[in-house]
């Protein structure tokens, strides 16, 4: 186990300054961007995007774009753009996940749609989605536009593919990978990748940026599906136990419900079923998920897909840009601690 | 007045079966994308994606791009998987506009957020969107992508604008008119201009035919406007009133309003904020559209974009091709009496 390569272990210190400063000078443009792009006529859609965009987000997404850039050495201006259009996508399909689950929190604020309602944050997702289409179509490459185009159509598969599982306690962990492959980890794949593209380079370089992205998508995820069950509001910026209230069958639950005996699953059938959804009920579960180790499991799960993440920037050179996106990784598992 | 090229009038005899002829070939091409593109393995996408697509739409906005590729006698077959494109747009912006209008009956048939609810139909709405753009990028112009993804995006816009002017009996003809061409003639414009891009046509014919698109759009949605005061749900395939329970400022209401005494004024401020939304008060409600002979004139502005929408053929040459599209101006306006 080399230290730079393989340092997941030691995760509590990890942190996203390393990367930030990275790309500090970059994500103003792409604020910039994100801002003037955002603005409409209509008053609502600055209004409402506004709400979300300038709502504590930590801009993962772009951050990787312009981090992959650096890993590069691309000296161009072209990714600030895409990391924007990025962004959109990913804002576009918050807002509709926030409508879709019925969310009222986020990131410890209230939801657009609690706001807003439900129209104006359906519709504003939609322009923001039109609108990241337009900045692709602006920067002209339609390498890049297939592969953000394919991303979305995965996305919104995914969602879709979550929504049929909800509730279904039945749903298993390949099923599970499936979902959030598609749902989270193609978006954070895609910002990668393109950076490969507006960098010129081969594509085993876009390969290797896209399982960066990927598997640090998967971990993620992973992990936010931990906390979800582990942590209190405050850490989380979202209630704990959404996920259980809404029927979500996530990887603690689908551990918890492979290894429980025949009257814990009777227990999850009925939760999951939204039969038992109350307070005591997730104490319950939260009570059953540390019995058979699901957090601890899911976290091991998420540290693999970490370590595949940190294996792929291998064939780059060592320096701040790999420093830092290794970091990254880190820092989205040491989230969990 | 030209028989040919101003023919609106006598209107109670045009069909859409010249347009349909014209294009029937194509359109099972154009048929078979779209099957073949809504398929995903999430069963939920094509499911729901099905209903809607095989519902009983007409194929408007993909017809004209048939239709106007014919017209520009263009060989090719580019235009069937763009006018796919330029389908699964418009099939996304319904699926979502009957979240947001909270519809339960289009086209005669329950909505899809009737049968398997809002997320759902905002989710496969994304899809259908996503899969648009994919299927410009497999087309790979530039200039396509780019005239339907600000297309898109002035939808969107055109969609909150109503959202924000709903429930506000101040909106003027002048704003009503902002918001459907955006809402609903932008993509007829889109339509009818990327055919002139396939066929690699000047500029002049691209304005051209946009001109004849958005022209025709805002008929076509004024017409719509109007029936919904003065048709039955048989007619209309949803209810007659939808608008006015809604409290969407449509032009029949903006010129009974406009043309109001104070007491109908009252009247219209209380219906129009919902809180005189009954069958009595929609019964008094077009009693005051006929008073002030609002329904003719709405449909007098329709036949006026319709003369335009013509008008904007006349450079083009005569023959089947352009008899069809005149012809469906007619129609559009025709659907009225």
């Amino acid at each position: 186990m080399t230290a730079t390569v393989h340092p997941i272990g030691a995760v509590r210190a990890a942190s996203l300054d390393p990367i930030v400063q990275l790309v500090a000078a970059d994500l103003n443009h792409v604020n910039a961007v994100i801002l003037d792009r955002m603005q409409s006529e209509v008053a609502l859609i600055p209004e409402l995007a506004g709400h979300l965009i300038a709502g504590g987000g930590k801009r993962m997404r772009p951050m990787l774009t312009l981090a992959c850039a650096r890993l590069l050495d691309y000296q161009g201006s072209r990714h600030h753009k895409l990391a924007a259009a990025v962004e959109f996508i990913h804002t576009a399909t918050l807002l509709h996940d926030d409508v879709v689950d019925g969310s009222g929190l986020r990131r410890g604020r209230r939801t657009a749609n609690i706001i807003w309602g439900n129209p104006a944050s359906v519709l504003v997702g939609d322009f923001l989605f039109s609108r990241s289409f337009e900045l692709m179509v602006e920067d002209g490459s339609l390498k890049v536009l297939k592969i953000l185009s394919r991303a979305s159509s995965v996305i919104a598969e995914g969602e879709v593919d979550q929504l049929t599982a909800q509730r279904r306690i039945e749903t298993g962990e390949d099923h599970y990978l499936e979902i959030i492959a598609a749902k989270t980890a193609a978006l954070f794949a895609a910002a990668c990748r393109i950076a490969a593209v507006v960098a010129e380079r081969e594509e085993a370089v876009e390969e290797a940026l896209d399982a960066y992205g990927r598997n640090l998508g998967v971990a993620f995820q992973l992990v936010d599906d931990a906390i979800d069950y582990a942590s209190d509001a405050k850490t989380m910026g979202k209630g704990v136990g959404d996920d259980f209230r809404d029927g979500k069958v996530t990887l603690p639950v689908i551990l918890a419900y492979a290894r429980g005996t025949g009257e814990e699953r009777e227990f999850w059938r009925e939760a999951i079923a939204g039969r038992r959804a109350g307070d005591e009920d997730l104490a319950h579960a939260i009570r059953l998920i540390e019995r058979h180790d699901a957090i601890s499991d899911t976290l091991e799960r998420a540290r693999h897909y970490g370590r595949r993440a940190i294996d792929a920037l291998g064939p780059f050179p060592a320096g701040r840009a790999r420093s830092a996106l290794v970091e990254a990784v880190e820092f989205a598992i040491a989230r969990a601690y």
